[in-house]
């Protein structure tokens, strides 16, 4: 006779669940032994595993000698103190416990009903946060609007963009969906392309407005009141306009304010994205950087960045909660219930693209409550600190040049090309970035500004400090050495 | 001179782990101390919490004291063994270590470079599952194909459906997005008809065919034969069908072979459904029911539901892998890197709505090694077996009836209403699940077919036993007898 199978059982859940722990906290203590980029080859770990799952159950201490054997190779190292690629994703004591809790618990929080305190903990956490950003009380869960956690800011915009298209064509008629025409700089965010693909908008109803260095690649208002004129004269229905504090590329920071009274005056919905520079506006030094945010409709800012909240948590604040409930509810027959009825209550799923959602809120809320909002600050600061720090390197160093004027945390930098040869100073700063990063000892990402290749390097990882940044610049400096000499030879 | 925080120390980490592990595990243990449905009141956490963050750290017993005092009374305990609403949302040990992990490395896998393993694993496991459900070759991903973890069901029918509009469109014109149809039974999940919504598809051309009791719920290929030659007649493009196995509220089960042939000779993209149902199908006393699965272009199995796999985890496998990425892609600059420009390797962030993503394929490698085919056989079996005798036990009360037929875990089943009065017997079956639910000792949850008010007992929390089953079936029984009662007096 087979036993049978006791999948939730209390004391193997405390038993494994203390190796676990051990786990990870020997992996953090590890964590530079590895190569931050991860240095395996397409395919590696097709070689490694069976064919098939196991008819029979495995060990748990197979399980870890596995992890620890074949999947750590294949990891890059997002919580490297030697990660200053894309943007950081932060993980940290408290929003792992959050996240650990958040499984232990398991619910599923797609109505109020279903978990009352998931949705209920995640108004008040937001509302917290809006505090601390210092956002419009229209933002607030008090009035009509509110804050929800998505699941990354693509969904955010994705969600706004849908309640803007559906208000919109209540507006000017159910046919116009051809006719309506998004706005935002070149330097968006791709999610917002993707968002209109979904949506249906027409692709060449999707402006993205060249932005350059005349403004350091923030939107100008100008260039935006021309082009919306022009879309009007044609016939046209400007919707929605997304403006990003802290662009991908390079920090930008377009002009809420001035961007904010166009939307207005042409009764379109206006959507901030601060996805990565938002955390830093909880500082007061900073938080002029989403002055005219009063203007806008919605507001997003990912706490799962650089806010020391575990992947995923992305907060989205709306001004009038009731478009994107008219954009997202369903209310099928078998998730009917008293609250939901009598409208006593938010049930989330209407705020959201997916029905299920995971109870999120407890992260943030352990991450608050944890830190603070002083420590927090201190460690926004920290990084910025540390990024000028590096900023002051490059600019020593005759060979290089910071390409556009740090603002947060991130560099903009490249070796500077040989006269007159963009090309080859393309091609040489692709070379250091590769020879940088296959060190193993520091992971750096690029971009591309006005056609030239650019190197990023963003401070942001939670054990990131002095040392780490002076190391990172030794190997840049040391691989570019070389490159010229060898381009010299 | 205040201390920098340090929000990843390793060591505290590891305190602060244990901790949590124990008070995880304890849960677990007084699980069934808790009233299965939250029983509180709309606003109730908003009093108990203070209105913003704190500017100081708080201590981690202080959290751990406000989770057991403040928010655990507001939880609804999807884990309790007392739990039969809805669909289960199984968390496991395995599930649970896995999640664990994945917040522990916290990396963001949305392209191969990002993490390799999380890409790999992600492929090798979808691969491993498809076996597991002898799905046709043509999903696995040596081919043209291949699986993806999505967060919920409905992610996955968002995404196929944006993948067969854009095919659609491409076929037949940009411009011909208002005459394109979906078909599926009134049995469907709401999120088809929030994917249409969506994805810009007329609401009018969203139709889903009545289903009834002749044949129990399934949509009939004759109706959709008839539907499809009107709508051609008028000039409408059917290019969508989502097929149901194991709808929600009864686990009907849509005829996939017939159904497919339709679908195929309209150029019409297949999806098939099955979230609740598909994990049964690795039994092979059970995997007739996706029969006709050859025929799909896509299939959905929630792992998250009644797999074992802690929310969320919904495996979604496609046969033209390309049609996905042609619907979802982007390519920023700053995203390039060598393997994805020379396409060696699969960038999951073209599957899916968000960049980011989770490594949850580890929680289900980890279901599937630590417990092996043969348990999560008998899984299922067991909750089959509970459901059964669930069935038995309501047949042998004249004063009940089963609705209808039960195939999976889930009974449908009534108080029989006073002759010929329907409306009155609806309301004493919403009084019974009311009374029931309000007991805090059983969670049930209801629906309504052709008319008639249900409640559904679905069988699939990992800690339920027959004890268990038994316990809520005298729960029902008495508050029914109750109800008569006072309705006779």
């Amino acid at each position: 006779m087979e036993k049978r199978l006791k999948p939730m059982d209390a004391e193997q859940l405390r038993e494994y669940g203390h190796k676990m722990v051990d786990f990870i906290a020997d992996y953090y203590k590890t964590i530079e032994n590895f190569p931050v980029l991860s240095q395996v080859e397409p395919g590696y770990l097709r070689n490694l595993l069976p064919d098939s799952a196991p008819n029979q159950p495995d060990s748990f201490q197979h399980v870890l000698d596995d992890i620890q054997a074949k999947i750590l190779p294949g990891v890059t190292h997002w919580q490297s103190p030697n990660y200053f690629a894309y943007y950081p994703s932060n993980s940290s004591v408290a929003g792992f416990l959050g996240e650990m809790l958040s499984a232990g618990l398991n619910i599923v929080g797609f109505s109020w009903i279903t978990s009352p305190a998931a949705t209920e903990l995640e108004m008040i956490v937001l509302d917290w946060l809006a505090k601390m950003l210092k956002l419009p009380e229209d933002f607030l869960s008090a009035g009509q609007g509110g804050g929800v956690i998505q699941g990354t800011a693509s969904e955010a915009v994705l969600v706004v963009l849908l309640a803007a298209r559906d208000k919109a064509l209540r507006r000017v008629g159910k046919g116009a969906l051809e006719k309506l025409v998004v706005y935002a700089s070149d330097q968006t965010h791709s999610a917002l392309q993707k968002a209109c693909q979904i949506a249906g908008i027409h692709p060449e109803n999707c402006r993205l407005l060249k932005a350059n260095s005349s403004t350091n690649y923030a939107l100008s208002p100008e260039l935006l009141s021309e082009t919306i004129s022009q879309d009007l004269a044609i016939g046209l229905i400007p919707f929605f306009l997304c403006a990003t504090v802290g662009t991908t590329s390079s920090t930008a920071v377009d002009p809420l304010l001035a961007l904010g009274k166009f939307a207005k005056s042409n009764e379109m919905w206006f959507h901030v994205d601060a996805a990565y520079a938002g955390s830093a506006c909880i500082c007061p030094e900073f938080r002029h950087y989403i002055d005219g945010v009063e203007e806008a409709d919605s507001f997003n800012m990912n706490a799962h960045k650089w806010f020391l909240t575990n992947f995923d948590c992305s907060a989205l604040w709306v001004k009038d909660r009731s478009a994107l409930v008219q954009a997202l509810s369903t209310n099928p027959e078998f998730l009917k219930n008293k609250a939901s009825q009598a409208n006593m209550v938010v049930d989330y799923k209407d705020w959201q693209i997916p029905l299920g959602r995971r109870f999120r809120s407890l992260k943030l809320w352990m991450v608050l409550r944890l830190y603070g909002l002083e420590n927090l600050q201190c460690y926004i600061r920290s990084h910025i600190k540390l990024a000028k720090h590096f900023e002051d390197l490059v600019a020593q160093d005759t060979r290089f040049e910071v390409v556009t004027p740090r603002i947060f945390s991130l560099v903009c930098f490249r070796l500077l090309p040989p006269p007159n040869d963009e090309y080859h100073g393309n091609k040489l700063n692709h070379e250091l970035l590769d020879a940088v990063n296959s060190t193993g000892n520091v992971f750096v990402s690029h971009t591309v500004l006005s056609g030239k290749y650019i190197l990023r390097f963003a401070v942001g990882a939670p054990l990131t400090e002095e040392k780490h940044v002076n190391a990172a610049w030794k190997v840049l400096q040391d691989k570019a050495t070389a490159l010229l000499g060898e381009s010299l030879r």
